[in-house]
């Protein structure tokens, strides 16, 4: 009893710990997540076979040393944390990481990896984007524009999805009108689903393997699942040459709910 | 003798534990099976080396907990177990979780992966689908609809195959009548193997790198390989990107026989 | 010189075990190896970095029980075993399995998997397929089926070869008329080396990511490498998507010489 | 205290150890970086589990055995560093090494291999190419030499960007001058970029399974993406098979800087 | 120091051991090494972890396994060592094995494997082929068969690489003819590398997932590297399916330079 009671301050230090948002981080966060320029990158991680057989009092203390990294670090990068574990095969964790400069999140990352917690993970996959300005909306006729104004329903959205995209030679070897003409109605494929599916979108040529990152938060699936049957549909797609592989599936977590999840 | 006296007592008191079904319980399990808007899991695992070295007594212990698992979440989740070891090479076992939220399965596979059991698992595989009203059969003529009517024979069909599927993107370009009457001659195809092979379909497209997971379910292999190469000469499977790899074939098994048999 | 004494006396038990061949038993064996309408199953297994660590006393007993498991199934399924270390890459031993109903044989290799010498084999490939009465011999010209009834050499066949084939949509959905004209074509550039290699064919669609496992065996493996060569020429071959992808190569032994090698 | 204390020495000694550049290694150095007939290396190395679990005292022995490999075989080979783990997936480490003879740098990372550090090190990848004089440069109108003549921006150039590339049999089998015209409009397209980003090219075939290295520095990675990105719209594009797989993206550091990441 | 002279005299013992020609195992090295008809086997070896951890004491007793194996097998089939490790990611070290028969190469592989050197072995890739006589050389003109009888320079060639090569199905569905003019002039450019690259082509379609295995040598890679390009040039190379991955570079080493490099 003595040891579930030691056990569970130590919890609750962890969960209440510093972790106390100033107006100012909060204000670059929303830069970050909303203006163009800036790196947005997708880390996935594997917890590995040791950290299933640490005891919880273990874990707690290891888990201290991911919250001391993030709070360390949010004043430069904008982490979000998803729990793929259940949803996703190749992964249990993913960081979404929103920086000015790549060498930010290098340095979270290498903190991350050399902290306690960080000996845990097994590095699945890294990938990074740029947000930038929209290439084709400007000549979208006026109509559209006003549609894709349309705010995403409030409230929470716990589903998240990662598909990265490449597209194929011919694609970018179609001139610039030709494309434009094939995003519009892309884009017309998404009109019915903008609001119960929030969209962001980077662009990843030469920094990955990758064209594009898309990223989605939802709470309907089904909604999110007739988008992209959708979207399979139109006149662009066959000039995607990979779309997923991997798909990635989660849920949105706080950092204290993940601490928590992980304590168990 | 006495040790194995206990054991068998043990062994006892975990195929005879609570795993008791009450009405409602079955009647929810009977509408995740059988309604649309159903999301269905396919989760692959294959149990680690140091399972191997456990001895008997304590792989009853973790087996206990397997069934607790699965006992805790049974009111939100149908759960059906599958033995993949000796007939799919890169799993042991297969779960299929319907659930009306793939939140709702995300916490059982979280709790099945934190259970004394779980540590002994790697997980191999994570599939998503959508169950969905019949998309070409409402327009197929009379005759064929009341043909796929037919009930499959009753008792046992211990084999299940799993064969996830993607399309082209030529498929998804072509108009919705090309694609009703290729799959017409698709249903065509199947009919004469309606009693003798159950099947059920789930839609993926963006929750998996799949657009379909097909289910099939027979005592009879020869049968379902019959069907299998009459689908394979019909047009529609020139669209077929992605038939298989993996093609997942296994037993169904009731929970108490999968603790039977992993005891050993 | 007391320890290896008693090893010899071990391995000479072994080796002269109740591995005893009742005239019933030969008979099924064969009925299995001929007959349409039976399951063969490839597994592949590579032994694990513990196995080289183990004293040779302490391999000899747990090759004691791949004997007893391969005993007592030997009256529901026919075994036969090949060497592939040292030719093929990735695995150390081949079991092809002959039995009626897969089940059979799924309970050989749960057997298998769990004594004592099945946890230093990794399973590293399952491929099933099904004997079935030839397809298009039928409508061959009379010549050509009496070619084709040409016995093989008597003798032993040391090598073993086994290539999956998986065809391409086109073939599937040429006409019955075309496929044969083709595999007429292809059957007359294997009657060259209808006498010096033996083939066998098992149809896999449905049941694994395979068309067709092709199995060889022979004395010449120059002869089986112009076999392939001419098969590589005919036009049947440009509807192949896959042919091999692994070719496995191996030498046919008996239990006891398997056993005998692995004690060493 | 006292104890760390020692552990500042080891490391100030570490850091301050014997990394002299006399003049003539320099130039030595220099003439491998700039002249045709030279081997380029890329090596990149995954840091192995064990690595993490060692005490900072043990990593900073290690470390010195990495510093006296590269001190010792500098007058051989030029030795580039690069740190990939954060902003990579696959690999740690990345060795740039350029050699007159690849015997001088297999035997650089034989040593490397077998010193205290190099057990700790995975290899992940090697790839070989070739310094050459310019293919197509000498038939390219006056004005594009000229402007090709043009320095990169001084100061660091922090971000390094390695691109393996594959072009097709198609590519290959086009009249010298066709490729000349192609790789014409290719370097227009790099033009605006020559500032910003430096390039280094290196020819592979048959040293490797590409046709060449594409190595990039740059401080503007928002630069490097628009760079890439004009390069998949001119038709030469159209004739590359492989483009990355994987793209390597890492920061540059000094041997020093990477001693003193690792240490920690 | 008494121990590094114990270990010393051990070296020198392992080094200078019975590894004696005579007249008739030279002669039949000749043979293998120049007739068609025999089988050439390339065995590709990773040494895994534990041998980094091993004493140099313990390395030489594992090394004076090698050697002994070497010894004892050599009156049957030719070896040949190279070093791969720092020029080629996958693996460590390469056997080239000539034999009449493939089972006298299984039977070397089987010794190396379950001696103690080979405990530490891992196999990463074993492919084989067949020598014959040149197909389409006796239809060539008389100075292209002059040209193809120019000895290759004689001195050391200390580079080696193996590049597996499989045709398309197009290639084999050309006829005889149209296939010999392609690969004249696909002779034709090597013509001006024959000097300075030795070359030996296998035959392996059906041995294994190849059509054919060549193999270089050189000390002038550079010129290996013209020769390459010159081939990815010729109309036959666009039948070429797969050429490489991987691609083998090594350096060939003596055995004894083997045993000394891996003593380290």
């Amino acid at each position: 009893m003595t040891r579930s009671f030691v056990m569970a301050l130590m919890f609750m230090c962890l969960i209440a710990g510093p972790w106390l948002t100033d107006a100012q981080a909060a204000a670059d966060r929303e830069k970050l997540l909303t203006e163009p320029g800036v790196y947005g990158t997708f880390a996935l991680f594997a917890l590995n076979d040791e950290w299933a057989k640490q005891d919880p009092a273990m874990r707690i203390v290891r888990l201290t040393s991911l919250k001391g990294v993030v709070e360390q670090h949010r004043e430069h990068v904008a982490i979000d944390l998803y729990l793929l574990r259940g949803l996703s095969d190749h992964a249990d964790l993913l960081f979404r990481i929103h920086a000015a400069e790549l060498r930010a999140t290098q340095e979270f990352l290498l903190d991350l990896k050399s902290s306690q917690f960080g000996r845990y993970l097994k590095t699945v996959g890294v990938m990074h984007g740029l947000t930038k300005k929209p290439n084709y909306v400007p000549g979208f006729p006026d109509p559209m524009k006003a549609d894709l104004k349309a705010v995403s329903e409030p409230g929470q959205h716990p589903y998240a999805i990662v598909i990265p995209v490449r597209k194929s030679a011919e694609w970018w070897g179609l001139d610039q009108e030709k494309r434009a003409e094939m995003m519009q109605e892309h884009t017309a494929a998404t009109l019915p689903y903008l609001k119960s599916v929030k969209r962001k979108l980077y662009h990843s040529s030469g920094l990955d393997d990758l064209d594009f990152i898309t990223y989605f938060e939802t709470s309907k699936l089904e909604d999110f699942h007739s988008l992209v049957l959708s979207l399979e549909k139109v006149q662009e797609f066959r000039y995607t040459r990979r779309f997923g592989s991997p798909t990635i599936l989660g849920t949105m977590k706080s950092l204290d709910e993940i601490v928590e999840l992980l304590a168990q």
